[in-house]
């Protein structure tokens, strides 16, 4: 089987590029050759499978074509830029969230007019498509009420997807993912970073800084579970999926005092320490209008498995970045 | 005011034109000049207001920018193809139902860029953004499952628009319209057609078929509720709305069998006895995937006001389109 992964370089992509490669099959299917693309070229690993890079930016309308051109028979599409990126350039968020996705779907549907084509496209949504007012744990059947252009671009997609899989033109699976963590490297700007931030520096002798109060809760997966996640799309049956074709990730739902108290477990009092409290509330406004917990009973159902506690969400980040080794 | 109407040709077009030239105002501001757009230009009707007429289509990316140069301070985006037409050219569809709008909302953007510009635009949505699974009455937080390439491409503007105006470059509303009965004109081919063709036909003394059972139930509104939707919209104070900028509009539910009822109080057992019942199982199966009844609460509270009895829908019909007169 042809396998193409679309944002390769990021921190899912390279997580799920090792994973392809070091099971070497995917549902039962055995990968022939990978292709990895992003806007830079990955890096491409030693591996007994053929993998090939390229320098691809979908919001170029010619490059998806030339991407499905070898006809691969799993797609992951995971290219994007992010909130506060695409909230910040509204044009570029709008170019190569929506444009670049519509550019693939429509790569795969004219290649299907010559000889018959039906890859399966697994796609990353967010659960940035839904804002306030939300209920406490939200629903399978949540109605789209985005506040940022980045989720106003997802929930796009997740209708696109779902129409080009009801005409039979891909085999669509969009998934929206929880707030990653522990996000492994340097701290960044996004608004969702101290999720990470507060586990991650303690973690490395480093402070963290946390602007929100301990009250605060959200719906998280670690990069190990979303990378599963990932698989179980490539090989579910979509026919169990009728003309719905987006599904909501089961993820563990902790707020911030139950992530510390875990920390605290893991790796004791000399780390929870290190994390200063210094309220922001640009961003305690911002994460105020963020979903707290969900159902997600259609996944579950379907056989996705999220992370069981905030103590293995730690333990998996101890264990795939520190070498299992604390501070 | 300057006030642009696209897809001016329409049958709802060429009514809420009517409408416009009859008020001379919309919620206490004077028209200056009126420009209808359609694929083919309309025809200028005689009045007092300063009435131009343009072939406008908006598929093609340069066309909006022409009519925003004007920088109309009302503008009502009624143009689309419907549903039928959008599934059998898949291309077309997109082309017109989703390009088209976001052209007009890019054109409305970019104008804004060198001089602030913030007019109201009313845009046509449908009720065929939900599909079956649904309940018998649709609340106002229904999640967007569209079972047509049509719905998909309405639900996909609906974000468009919530998200330009949550970034104000256009203040929106969108306006999810019932089925519209009894449209004049002669029988059209589309699944909807016989929810008209059943009052229309034995009112002028013509047979009319009747594919499904007695029994099924839809959501209407007159021609001239929705025009009183469209008017409603436009000086609507948006404030009211938040980010969440579509309404679905406060329809009426029927039965089949409830609308026969009403025409043979109306026009008696002689029209009623020219419906022929011939069921159409591919009929009988689009239409059993439609919505049946919504709530449109928050539309109601906001002052949309629909019609009040299937009685009165006939009634309209008869004192707009046949003079007072039945056949």
């Amino acid at each position: 089987m042809k396998v193409l992964v679309i944002g390769a370089a990021g921190m899912v992509g390279r997580k799920l590029t090792a994973a392809l490669l070091a099971e070497g099959h995917v549902g039962g299917r055995a990968i022939g050759s990978l292709v990895l693309a992003d806007v830079v070229a990955p890096e491409a690993p030693a591996s007994a499978i053929t993998v090939t890079t390229a320098a691809a930016d979908l919001s170029a309308p010619e490059v998806a074509g030339q991407l499905v051109a070898d006809r691969p028979d799993l797609i992951f599409h995971l290219a994007a830029i992010v909130s506060g990126e695409a909230e910040a350039d509204f044009e570029k968020g709008y170019r190569i969230n929506l444009d670049g996705t519509r550019h693939l779907l429509e790569a795969i549907r004219l290649a299907g007019q010559t000889t018959p084509y039906w890859p399966r496209l697994v796609f990353t949504s967010s659960i940035a498509v839904f804002g306030e007012p939300l209920p406490e744990v939200i629903g399978d059947t949540q109605h789209h009420t985005p506040l940022t252009s980045y989720g106003t671009q997802k929930a796009i997609c997740e209708l696109l997807l779902s129409d080009y899989s009801r005409r039979g033109f891909v085999d669509g699976v969009g998934i929206r993912l929880p707030t990653i963590v522990v996000r492994p490297g340097k701290p960044n700007k996004a608004a969702s970073g101290f999720f990470s931030g507060i586990i991650r520096e303690p973690l490395a002798g480093q402070e963290a800084i946390l602007p929100v109060a301990d009250s605060v809760r959200h719906w998280f997966a670690s990069p190990r579970a979303a990378v599963g996640f990932l698989l179980h799309a490539a090989s579910l049956d979509t026919a169990l999926l009728g003309n719905q074709r987006n599904l909501t990730m089961p993820g563990l739902a902790a707020t911030v005092g139950e992530e510390i108290a875990a920390l605290g477990r893991i790796a004791g009092a000399k780390a929870t320490a290190l994390i200063r409290r210094v309220p922001d509330l640009v961003i305690a406004d911002i994460v105020a209008g963020w979903p707290k917990a969900f159902e997600a009973s259609r996944a579950k159902t379907l056989g996705f498995r999220g992370d069981s506690s905030f103590d293995e969400i730690i333990g998996i980040h101890v264990e795939d970045e520190l070498g299992g080794r604390i501070g």
